[in-house]
């Protein structure tokens, strides 16, 4: 193997991705998209920024919508839990404060609006979301199985649709600006989900 | 009081709205938004189509969020019920199935997810929204403080969280074009709410 196989040039734009040329361009996308907007968001803007062309960038990401997803990724890894604290309560209360606590701090919220907010005009950017939406489902739905494998949970609940519930009710905070939610609304939100809303409980 | 008084000119361009113009823009406003999209969208174009000055537009709706959300409302009072059937399990699933059947039905869910993403770019989108919201959750949390009265509800149930609950899991069901959700699906997630996911019902 030779050197140059080893080490490949920094400026190749192959269908590899190049690590650093592609930092570079998310962190130029992200820049753009906070200055301008998402009415201002272009490939264009984010080539020039980058000093990338615009090919290179299409080769890489096919769709503006594609390119939003992936700036929001290499935010979000930090808080996105999937947590496993041996009870369906805990771990519903810090799935949902760790969504809302990653689109609360720093960018990744505004990031996701312009996503989901795209996603209602661009087929493309709606196909990204919709498949990353059903990833998301399955692997925030095991934290339910998991209750239900240790009996907490009623086997005939779906799992996945509980876990959509506590994300969708984040969602609804997230486009109308209201992600402030205190301890306390997150618990009344997981308890009412977990424990029901009724005086007695149904038999 | 002189006739004129009572009977104002059809045509007057006065604060007041005309019920006939009115009609028209709102009219060319949908036909406009549905044929270009959102981002086609503009009070241009919806004055172009419904021969009308953009100054009177403007009187009336003083962002196109406003106009948006009114195109909206003129379509949903049939479907959006806050229904009182006595007892909380079956108002929740016709608000919920309400709430998805409008959406899914005709154009206003097409409109509202247009509200929703012009929301995420324009700050009087969001105030508009963000209004329109209170009001809904202000007006569908009386479902559930109607069952706290039967005594069906514990009383330390936040009445409005419930019903948020709900709407949100139909937002995030319209903003990923998932609105066929079964009748199976929508007692679900009712029951969820209503009597919670535990094995035992908790103490």
């Amino acid at each position: 193997m030779t050197e140059a196989e080893l080490k490949p040039a920094r400026r190749s734009i192959g269908a590899t991705r190049n690590p650093a040329s592609q930092e570079a361009i998310l962190a130029a996308a992200e820049a753009v998209l906070l200055e301008n907007g998402l009415a201002g968001f272009s490939i264009e803007a984010v080539a020039r920024r980058a000093r990338a062309g615009k090919p290179t960038i299409y080769r890489w990401w096919p769709s503006q919508a594609a390119l939003l997803l992936d700036v929001y990724h290499s935010h979000k890894r930090i808080n996105f839990i999937f947590p496993d604290r041996g009870n369906i309560r805990d771990d519903l209360r810090a799935y949902l404060t760790g969504i809302l606590k990653t689109w609360r701090d720093g960018t990744s919220g505004e990031v996701f609006r312009c996503v989901v907010a795209r996603a209602q005009e661009e087929p493309a950017a709606l196909a990204a979301l919709s498949a990353y939406m059903a990833d998301r489902r399955c692997q925030s739905g095991k934290i339910v199985e998991k209750a239900q494998e240790r009996g907490e949970v009623r086997p005939d609940v779906k799992a996945e649709l509980v876990t959509e519930i506590l994300s969708s009710f984040a969602w609804g905070r997230l486009l109308t600006e209201r992600l402030d939610v205190s301890e306390a609304e997150v618990e009344a939100v997981v308890d009412t989900v977990i424990g029901g809303i009724l005086t007695k409980p149904a038999a």
